[in-house]
């Protein structure tokens, strides 16, 4: 489904010799087929973002898309002039197949950084995807496949409106994931009938709560990118909050795919923290602990170590996350294994058999609350990141 | 040799049944004949900070310390009143034996966090370490023995001055290393006729440019302690200059061989920035491209991949390190492989078979550079963590 759960879209995926692995698919296309062809774009804040990123942030800003293409099998970051003459010549290619300008194209890109792309590979790919081009729920699935690099498996979310407009959309990423965003290609369509400010403010928040609160390796990527194209095919004006709230939860949806197929995870961790003085607070918090690569070693070992948890929560300065050492609790999977900073409950009675693994810090310092996702540090992630060629 | 090189100083590392690997060393003795007591210290900003570091805080303040009692087997950590009984109790017992005041007498643990030691094994380990205590080398070379948990050798330092007074030094670390900072306890010592005061400000400055910037794993302990202390015994006055200098380079000694004992490390890491507008900016810099999982198990895999490291350079905030990523230059082991941002010399020139990794970033903006250590992050590493007991 994907992309084309949405009425006004068409989309396809191919194989177009992009990538290392012979006959992948690596390259997508998603056409917006109207009326609206109205556009709200979220992209990384690495300085050094990659060409597409460049290309993209500009035709984003006037909150016009008509077509998306994506290609994984490389990033085209760190490409200079060069890299961006590419972006733009795969966008005027991709305009005159559909019929609009390249300032209504954007181009994403994600995988080696520091190559240029095979462009002629690029270029006759986008030919082959615009001839494949179907609003059907296999074209949504294909495109999904295409933006795949280091995932296992494609990531898409589907969600109805209770008066009859669509949210469809699709997401890459598994590694070189931290806020803010995370090595990750986004589409998501909507055949509401919205203006591009009205997009712009709901995936701004919608992208805080979600992509900005995951973290496989806290590292952060050139070439994230997370757009939000609207088609009005519906005829459907969306209730304000329900729009707001269904852009929120399709982008939710995908970050907590990101973390189910982080790489070499074999745990999906969720920690929450309560009793801040504020949710900046309750952020800080968790975010130092998400980043524990000594917690998330533990939690592939199965043990809820809580000493790395306080640990962790010891580094956020005082100025950030007032709290008193004293009165922190601790529970994993349920079980208070940390009580006033110091043992609780043994630490044999938590289960660490399921997936994922909930980590509830109370702070008692206050009334606020955050969350953020990680994944636990394996062998396999090892394996991936250092054998994967750069 | 380690801290009985110094004159006046005996020292003793005896097994007393605190860790849980039978028959291991882990209970170490430092005791300052004088006939000065001067010290100074320098302790983790750890906010869950553990009870012998609350304990050996207060004490080292007025300047003043006998000796040093340190084990492993057990940070004392997270265990709140009962934890700081303990502390104090080991004290008290080590004041009686050499006669001085608890006050004097300065408390290290390190090991697992959250549970109390075992305090009769603690106690009686302090006389038969007082019994064994010697000035000799191999007394000295026990002690740095007995305070290693997942370090494969101990670390120790000698430095002579041009005028024959003497720094020794011992530390252990390997796990939980991180800026401001490592798990770690060191020792050091020196027979130069010194102020206290002297010795904080000299020992500050070392220790902001040697264990604050290493990095193993990103994780900040609750147990870090450095001490310096002076017995005055070669009755020589030092140059002030060569005083910090030898700090400094005993400091900076020890650090560099914590991180040639990282967990699970096969390559120590040198990654210098220079063209910074501030020491600041190079340092933030240099810490980020040091956090990088990403860039770690590239290096643990002998990929000089350049992409994960100005990609990490990208998350450094322009208001922190101003540069134009498009001046960028990175050398890995002397090879140029990032030109102007881009891609410079081929990657398949670099040797990455040494074990020590050099990477120099030019960030062409100014004139200052700061440099940081750290480690590749292995398989090792994730099986030392994932199951090593909390």
């Amino acid at each position: 489904m994907s992309v084309t759960f949405a009425q006004g879209f068409s989309a396809a995926g191919v194989a177009a010799g992009i990538s290392s692995v012979e006959g992948k698919k690596d390259l997508a296309l998603v056409v917006n087929n109207g009326p609206l062809d109205a556009a709200a774009g979220v992209f990384t804040s690495n300085r050094f973002c990659a060409a597409p990123v460049q290309w993209s942030r500009k035709q984003v800003a006037d909150g016009h898309v008509k077509a998306v293409i994506l290609n994984s099998g490389g990033a085209n970051a760190c490409t200079g002039v060069a890299g961006y003459a590419q972006s733009r010549a795969t966008a005027e290619k991709v305009a005159a197949l559909v019929g609009t300008e390249p300032e209504d194209v954007a181009v994403c890109s994600t995988g080696l950084i520091g190559e240029l792309l095979p462009l002629d590979n690029v270029l006759a790919g986008a030919e082959t995807a615009y001839r494949a081009l179907a609003a059907t729920p296999e074209a949504g699935a294909d495109a999904s496949h295409a933006i795949m690099t280091t995932d296992t498996k494609p990531k898409t979310v589907e969600l109805e409106s209770s008066n009859g407009w669509r949210i469809g959309g699709m997401v890459k990423g598994s590694g070189m994931i931290a806020p803010q965003l995370a090595t990750m290609l986004c589409v998501i369509t909507t055949d509401a009938v919205v203006t591009a400010g009205q997009m712009q403010a709901a995936l701004a928040v919608a992208t805080e709560h979600s992509f900005n609160r995951i973290d496989v390796d806290g590292c952060m990527s050139t070439n994230d990118t997370v757009l939000l194209l609207a088609s009005g095919a519906s005829g459907v004006e969306p209730d304000k909050d329900e729009f707001n709230r269904l852009v929120r939860q399709a982008c939710a949806s995908l970050a907590r795919q990101i973390i189910g197929d982080g790489e070499g995870a074999s745990h999906d961790i969720r920690i929450t923290v309560t009793g801040a003085t504020s949710e900046d607070a309750a952020l800080a918090c968790g975010r130092a602990v998400a980043a524990s690569n000594l917690l998330k070693c533990a939690i592939s070992g199965n043990d809820p170590n809580w000493g790395r948890i306080v640990s962790s929560l010891g580094t956020v300065p005082p100025e950030v996350a007032p709290y008193d050492s004293e009165k922190v609790t601790v529970d994993v999977n349920g079980v208070r294994i940390c009580e006033n900073g110091g043992a609780g409950r043994d630490r044999s009675e938590v289960d660490m058999t399921p997936r994922e693994v909930h980590i509830d810090i109370d702070l008692n310092a206050g009334d606020a609350e955050a969350t953020v996702w990680t994944d636990d540090l394996t062998h396999e992630y090892v394996h991936i990141n250092a054998d994967y060629e750069s």
